[in-house]
């Protein structure tokens, strides 16, 4: 079949928008119509050539909403109808992680989903006779995907795909942080460093389940008043006060129990260890650090009881936790709309990095 | 009263064994009489310099056992007669860190007690009529010494003291770390950093509760013999190899469930931490690093799921977990004899900091 997607022919170059050949659903295997895509920085990082592994020519977008239209032979999870989230951290729930009960981070195709290719080490996707890769194990740039059926969630048929396709990525990395790594509970202090998207997620996940003072820095002043909608009730601007652990120590009496890093810089997860209080407070690592970069302390901060730990999607178990998220959004614990703060057509999807880079957008979504 | 004591009347000078002045147990204190005490590796930090907040002249020694011999005014968990091991971590039950029920770090006097103090900022030794401080709240190097009643643990009168004084510092240091910090469960696999007194201790409390690999590190061969007859299953000797985060990977078909770091070497800590497995292994630190050495590595080994720890005193709550402890110790889950190297008179003592120098001793303990 004929799909149109955006491609990335090579780093650094715009996405062109053409009509591929796609090849159907092999065993195990679902075809997906895209109905909805967030851009996520991962696929900035990519496209701006940061990332050494990166593949080309490629389709990117791994943070989309759909609808089953085809699957292959052996799928028995999903049907033709279904709606679904595309998983870049999939749930074979065979594998010795998923069996372990103690994290989300399936190995059952890590190899081949790394290389670019589905779990038999070939590609749906080609023009011009040419292979074109696939991404994370979802390239939802494209209006149609493969995706192997252990990495779709399936969502209630009621959420819209604009806002759904967010839990896909962002939503859920910073909500389940939250819920999954840390298992915040009511009455905690969180400190969130970093109020860009995940920021805010962790923020109104840190409200869903009754935290005490929700914390927010970030050396942008203009984030305050979007982390307060999404219930902040303290803001440090680093570049106003002579010590931001001395401040959120004084703030929450002795230290944070949870804190969570969404800035990708080694100097504020290092921050953000400290500032957690002795005994038990424990720090979370989300934000991707520059290649090469490495975090330090003393080691008395730890063996002084605080704990340095890290969440990927959220420590979420895609199939089983995805769809609750979604359930979460539509019965209002949280707020997603206010995050897209733009909308567009495939053929619009560069402004969507344009917005990016220049700090302009929380979430752009393309409608298909 | 008199007391006959080994004073450390400063720093980098053996000890001197002279007869003190003691003050009788004020409100909420105990008079306890030491019947033996081990030479730690922290007794001799501080005894050559190298803890910046030494104080001197002072008594050392934390790691004792004796017998309550009076009680001050309001003291009702303990009386004359009762056995009991003194705490430097002690147990208040009332502070905000042991209400918590998530740390062991009691901070009742944890201020007067850094000042080699008791809690009401006097000391009870003097000699010539000059203050002799207190040191870790113990000061277990005196035949008799004086402790708040919240720094004692009351034990079973049938465990011998030459042996239940280890129970005081190394032993619960090494088998609570494994068991209230680390929680390892049957069949966990377990690598142990450094095969000193802690190590030891670290592995046979790993093989207490059923681990399957315990696997020893050690630069020094002659510590597999040892390490042997606590439960090491396989050694690695980190000169004899290429990479021994590569190698404790392969053995454990993945990497470590746990990990403890009991070296004080930050190099290896980073091994530690780097050798744990994917998505669930946990590094504790309990070995105490050189004054300004950092630990550091890659985000990227937390974001995949590894945990960075730390214990102190095992993360055992003293008054609670140290009876239990000797209970093991009587039942025979866990083994204290061999480790005692070393007995000698209070005459005697500064030959146990010289055995602890050369390595030649695993425990030394003095008789009173």
């Amino acid at each position: 079949m004929k799909t149109r997607a955006a491609v990335a022919f090579e780093a650094k170059k715009p996405l062109e928008i053409v009509e591929l050949d796609l090849e159907g659903p092999k065993h195990g295997e679902v075809l997906v119509e895209i109905m909805a895509t967030g851009i996520c920085h991962t696929d900035a990082y990519t496209l701006d050539g940061l990332d050494s592994e990166g593949i080309f020519p490629s389709i990117l977008g791994h943070e989309g909403a759909g609808i089953v239209r085809e699957v292959g032979p052996g799928v028995e999870s999903v049907k033709p109808g279904d709606h679904v989230i595309p998983l870049y951290t999939p749930e074979c729930r065979q594998c010795k992680s998923c069996l372990s009960g103690k994290t989300n981070l399936c190995t059952a195709i890590r190899a081949t989903q790394g290389k670019g290719v589905m779990p038999d080490g070939t590609t749906r996707f080609s023009y011009n006779g040419r292979p074109i890769y696939h991404y994370m194990g979802c390239s939802t740039f494209s209006n149609f995907t493969v995706l192997p059926e252990i990495a779709v969630a399936k969502i209630r048929e009621d959420a819209p795909f604009e806002k759904a396709c967010y839990v896909g990525c962002g939503v859920t990395t910073g909500v389940g942080a939250v819920t999954n790594t840390a298992k915040v509970q009511a009455g905690d202090n969180v400190v969130v460093f970093g109020l860009g998207g995940i920021g805010l997620n962790v923020i109104q996940g840190a409200k869903m389940v009754g935290a005490d003072k929700i914390i927010g820095v970030d050396l942008n002043p203009s984030k305050k008043k979007w982390a307060e909608k999404f219930g902040m009730t303290d803001f440090i601007n680093p570049r106003e006060i002579t010590d931001v652990v001395d401040l959120i120590v004084e703030l929450t009496d002795g230290g944070a129990d949870y804190s969570f890093d969404c800035t990708g810089n080694t100097e504020a997860m290092r921050q953000a260890l400290e500032c957690c209080h002795r005994g038990w407070g424990t720090s979370v690592i989300i934000g991707v650090a520059e290649a090469g970069k490495e975090i330090a302390t003393r080691p008395f901060q730890l063996v002084t009881g605080r704990n340095w730990r890290g969440s990927a999607f959220g420590g979420a178990k895609g199939r089983t936790d995805v769809p609750k998220i979604v359930d979460w959004y539509m019965q209002g614990k949280i707020q997603i709309d206010p995050m897209i703060t733009h909308v567009m057509g495939l053929e619009k999807i560069n402004d969507a990095f344009d917005l990016m880079h220049e700090g302009k957008s929380i979430r752009s979504v393309v409608l298909f």
